[in-house]
């Protein structure tokens, strides 16, 4: 049945092992946190690292992508075999902003493993994830025999997706000769669980904002004139209020226009995953759940769209009291996108929403970031099977489905190359993306490893792109 | 007419007013912000440094009073006649928190004189104000040749009424022996503007209550958890979205209850003052008016009580965004109050409302400070009288009648003490109380001491207290 002696993968794995985990924690040390300006430095340098380390593995083109703003990594390691399919690996070297102070039990970027699990910033979104394609490829050479893969492989690592890969699709469009692909790998996802392998088949988009509100020109005494002219601060409130109706259904006219409705497969591939909604609290770190009336929790996360406050502000933020009525007040907004939704059409009518909000005397300033679109992979496609046969392989178990709640700019590839987008993670819920404490799990990290190195000879046996 | 020679108390005036204005600045340079506890010492520094003014000024007695806070400052300078009456001034040495970087032109706490106006954290609120009365009290003495006051002066100069007087209520009934008097003079507010002088006639209080929020408990993923659980900015933008109805009257239940009403000839008093909306609006530094349906302006900040959000923050504060449902959030609330108002039944409306309102898997927390209750002043005191008639000589003009809409402790004076409560003060709407770059127009801090030096000889030769 298989191509690749499975315990060669996994003796090759093995030897190799702490090299690998040593040259992730030299990358995971560098904080190439795209959204901070102070980092852009850091951001080249893991640009820089990755390079050199992809040409070390063995990709004969390495390349550092400028954009306008951080640059990205591509390499390229051709099969030699005409026939052979071309796939476009995917994933980010940039990472979330991260602070001690914001409740790390370990400084974010210097990498500890703890009880087999790996923490730092970025272990599991994403650099462990990109990286175990490079152990994933020499172990395919190894057990194979090959002194190239037995797919075209190319790799593009971007960085900049946790600011909202505001240059991402310029640069695919620009490069898009170099990057054809007959199928993309995104490695940027995560999966049900330990036990509980899956492949992902869609990501929300997302699109964010920030609006300032300017009331007063200074603060003003809140016992002089409180009472008798707008605050910003209760006109930001009365903003995020007004986002949601009693069922939690986002009241913007034109939010929900066009989406494309889970069918009764779909519903079922959920209803098939052991779902425990106390679990999956603790993992939310949350007490109760709370969202779109009408629907399960995982419907709620994976395929419905949502409008999320990620910073208030406004007014006295220091010790005690203090009697004003602030001069300004802003929101951070973030609105998830399912398939059908338009980011350009969901900016506009937020935009006149607000507007219309607003009252006298307040002045508004709203700044939209970089949208990202969502993205589904057709249940039925071919390759789509490679990648659950090379995780069965891999975990030994059979292979449920599953969606990401999360944003990645997988739908720019698909759109711009005109491929399939797969979905290969290796993450779980637990592992603390965007939070402090993040981490990846150490026997997982592996059998994404694992995965790779069977997946190239896999795909090269049962499918060729049309 | 009048008991002084008025060119007298002018000339003295004039003669003293650099030396005056030296040692104000030397009391303003002393930081004694009481919301900020690293700035205790400075405020226990500024306790000291009036006291020893006021014995350099002539008062016999000076102490300082130790409270479970910050220190009072008492000073005594008694008549010597038995039938004078005694007259208790109130004012505070404390001051709001002040930082360059909040939009000062020049540093709060290093005072300096522009066009007749003099910029410093407190110059208005309130050392200029109660400073007033070292140079009146000479100047009554100066003009009528006596050695001691024409009525028992008694001051009790606060440090804690920027951090909403906690322990003063109760130290006024520990000293309420030493304090006795027959009228309390208020030398904490306002009066109409530089044309129109007026006497205050009543303060709103004002209750204030810090509420935290707490949901998951750490900065949870808005991909893969938004939508499905409370988010506690969200639930904050709700509870003080929910604070009022669409005609800004607040729904809290109870929470107008036993509100004293404004009469006619208080209505008619108010619409005597020339009020211009556009020249308030500029003195509010804002562009409208939004209050309370059915009242105008000067009733809403006046004579009616409010719910206002001082601050309001939660989740991701820095550059760019960040995709998260944060852990927690916060919110600073104040109600101002009126005559009638329970500051004990707010704090317990407030509690239960917010209690339904939270919904499961959000806990909270709020916590309230010490309260200050509303006052009025009967419109026919005698008392009330003098104050008007030492301003009319003091100004050269009619002398119209306003409220205060800020707040004050003259509501505990006047319970514990069991003496009116009347209000002497030459502050202008301009002069930025809480805001930066506050100052006091210098023609009126010195009318303001005209006055003191008229009103011990008014206040002796036409009342006495029952």
């Amino acid at each position: 049945m298989s191509d690749t002696p499975d315990s060669v993968v996994r003796t090759y794995i093995d030897t190799h092992r702490a090299a690998f985990l040593g040259d992730l924690a030299d990358w995971l040390r560098i904080p190439s946190v795209s959204a901070q300006p102070d980092h852009a430095a850091d951001v080249r340098r893991s640009a820089e690292w990755l390079s050199a380390k992809l040409r070390e593995t063995g990709f004969p083109v390495t390349e550092i992508w400028p954009t306008a703003g951080a640059p990205a990594v591509f390499a390229e390691w051709p099969s030699g075999d005409p026939a052979a399919p071309t796939v476009l690996v995917y994933g980010h070297h940039d990472v979330q902003p991260a602070a001690r102070e914001d409740g790390w039990h370990t400084d974010p970027f210097e990498p500890e493993i703890v009880d087999g699990r790996l923490y730092a910033r970025g272990a599991a979104d994403d650099k462990g994830q990109v990286f175990f394609h490079t152990l994933g490829v020499r172990a395919h050479l190894a057990a194979t025999g090959r002194t190239t893969p037995a797919v075209n492989l190319k790799l593009l690592i971007e960085g900049e997706e946790e600011s909202g890969s505001p240059h991402f699709r310029a640069l695919v469009e620009e490069r898009a000769q170099r990057l054809t692909a007959d199928a993309v790998i995104v490695s940027d996802t995560g999966m049900w669980s330990e036990d509980t392998p899956t492949v992902c088949t869609g990501m929300r988009g997302v699109a964010d904002c920030e609006i300032e509100l300017y009331g007063p020109d200074q603060d003003i005494h809140s016992g002089s004139f409180g009472g008798a002219v707008p605050n910003p601060a209760t006109v930001a409130a009365r903003l995020v209020a007004a986002l949601h109706d009693e069922d939690e259904h986002v009241t913007i006219p034109g939010f929900y226009d066009g989406i494309v409705a889970l069918t009764d497969r779909e519903r079922e591939l959920f209803a098939e995953l052991p779902f425990d909604e106390a679990e999956w609290l603790g993992t939310a770190k949350s007490r109760a759940t709370l969202g779109e009336a009408g629907h399960t929790t995982l419907e709620r996360v994976w395929a419905r769209p949502t409008a999320e406050v990620n910073g208030i502000g406004g007014g006295y933020q220091g010790p005690g009291g203090k009697t004003i009525v602030p001069s300004s007040a802003h929101l951070k907004l973030s609105f998830r996108l399912v398939a059908g939704q338009d980011p350009d059409k969901i900016e506009q009518s937020v935009r006149d929403w607000t507007a219309t909000r607003v009252p006298a005397g307040i002045r508004h300033e709203i700044t939209f970031g970089a949208a990202t679109r969502p993205c589904l992979t057709p249940l039925d496609h071919p390759a789509l099977q490679s990648v659950v046969r090379a995780m069965g392989r891999a975990f030994g178990r059979k292979i449920l489905f599953t969606r990401e709640g999360g944003s990645g700019p997988a739908a720019d590839l698909q759109d711009v190359l005109g491929a399939p987008v797969l979905f290969l993670g290796i993450s779980v819920p637990s592992d603390g993306w965007h939070a402090p404490n993040e981490k990846v799990e150490l026997d997982l990290l592996f059998k994404g490893v694992e995965t790779a190195a069977y997946l190239w000879g896999d795909l090269a046996a049962h499918w060729r792109a049309s």
